[in-house]
């Protein structure tokens, strides 16, 4: 070769992938390097702007650790991560609006009776809430046995895995359904607040002129066998940033009242074929 | 916003950037964070396919130390260093072709007079070599005041950063060129050496059915007032892997004949406006 094109050159690297065993991971890979070359020439990138890419690369893999993922918090800032749960949850007109899980679910919430409250540490800027309504399969009825996970930051607008003041699964809770379908959680208005921004993430944010806030809501994953599970969030209707979340998560249809206290959303399920 | 499309999303994500203070940072943030878009849409990415690329990108990230950086190896490896080079140095017809600057240049190699040797530490596997030609300018003579600054890894396979075995410097010399625009450079045959697959992009390049060689050559930086610097290597012509750089380096004009001890070539500079 010589006095190659920048298509040609790309071709080159797309074509030593022809033998690689596994035929979805060089899918993945060459589409990546399509973009990355993509990318490079839309930009004319110069040496000095690739290398201190190189480098910033290298501080984000540097702030990752077990508690904390730096790159999972770029991906989310960027809008990857809405993208690749509006590809995944995608679900038919009607059924509830799929929205970002976030870094901080954790696996075995409490179980607790309907009507129960979530909330193990009282503070002092609690605002009581309870959220009920029913799970209702779409073009159906109500569903027996459908599983909400709700989890929520505190009043301080720390998740308890963020927070060594709080107790273990504060705010947090597993409720079923009986035969009505209803349910009710009772816990406190949530609160918006900042994702963490000591890091090149939020660096990022600072750089380009953004914030790095969240508006208040509370996580839900409803589930039910026969069903799609949905991966949601409810907005509160008064927080700010919901124009603006910095994770790009907010849907119309995921925006409620929470004003009195209390706060009624349904949840739609997809049948599965 | 209620049930909106990939394209909204993306828009969406975009209009975060109106109000960055650096136009050029927010340019190249908007064009990656579309060609991530687009790369998540057209591949159809799972959700365990992107968190096993954010575990895939802190791993690389805790493999960059002051002495590795994995990041810069896994863009050689993908093509992305190779076309860097070709955009920035991108020359007129007849000039030396460019190729990739490596990790492995070290500031401040020995000054050397023409005719010198660059080996300090000799190998047993040693074949010397001469390589021997002018500098000139395209369109005119040869050039005065020339330097070219020439590295190289020893028979052994590695550059004197790796090799704690050999005297810092070993294998490197800065050479300034006389009225007539001669060079002759004293070293020994380059040998092929694979890059480091012990990190995860050494792993991602096994994983897909490639190896992690490159063909045997001497790196050269030539520079000289009034013209453009250009970053190449030679590369020998009875080398394996020349059609299977690693990093997607060679050019057919930088392949020249090593037989013999004797190695000619001329390099031809850009003069700049």
């Amino acid at each position: 070769m010589s006095n190659i094109t920048p298509a040609e050159h790309l071709a080159e690297v797309l074509s030593r992938f022809e033998d690689a065993p596994d035929s979805r991971l060089a899918e993945i890979m060459k589409c990546a390097i399509r973009h990355m070359h993509e990318f490079v020439l839309e930009v004319g990138l110069t040496r000095e702007e690739w290398f201190a890419g190189m480098k910033a690369l290298a501080d984000i893999g540097h702030m990752c650790d077990e508690k904390r993922q730096e790159f999972i918090l770029l991906s989310d800032t960027l809008g990857v991560s809405m993208l690749v749960e509006m590809i995944n949850q995608m679900g038919a007109e009607g059924t509830t609006e799929p929205t970002v899980f976030g870094p901080f679910h954790v696996e075995g919430a409490t179980p607790r009776q309907m009507g129960d409250s979530i909330v193990v540490d009282a503070m002092d800027a609690d605002e009581p809430l309870t959220i009920l309504g029913e799970v209702s399969s779409l073009g159906g009825g109500p569903i027996e046995g459908a599983t909400l996970d709700v989890w929520q930051a505190a009043s301080n607008g720390f998740y308890d895995v963020q927070d060594s003041r709080q107790t273990p699964l504060n705010m947090r809770g597993v409720f079923t359904t009986g035969a009505d379908g209803g349910y009710e959680v009772r816990t406190v208005r949530p609160v918006s607040y900042p994702v963490p921004d000591d890091g090149p993430a939020g660096a990022l944010l600072h750089a380009t002129g953004r914030h790095n806030w969240r508006p208040a809501h509370v996580h839900f994953v409803v589930s039910a066998p026969g069903h799609k599970t949905v991966i949601t969030h409810l907005f509160d209707s008064e927080s700010d940033f919901l124009d603006s979340d910095v994770v790009f998560g907010v849907r119309d249809s995921l925006i409620v009242d929470m004003n009195g206290g209390r706060c009624d959303y349904d949840f739609v399920l997809e049948p599965t074929a």
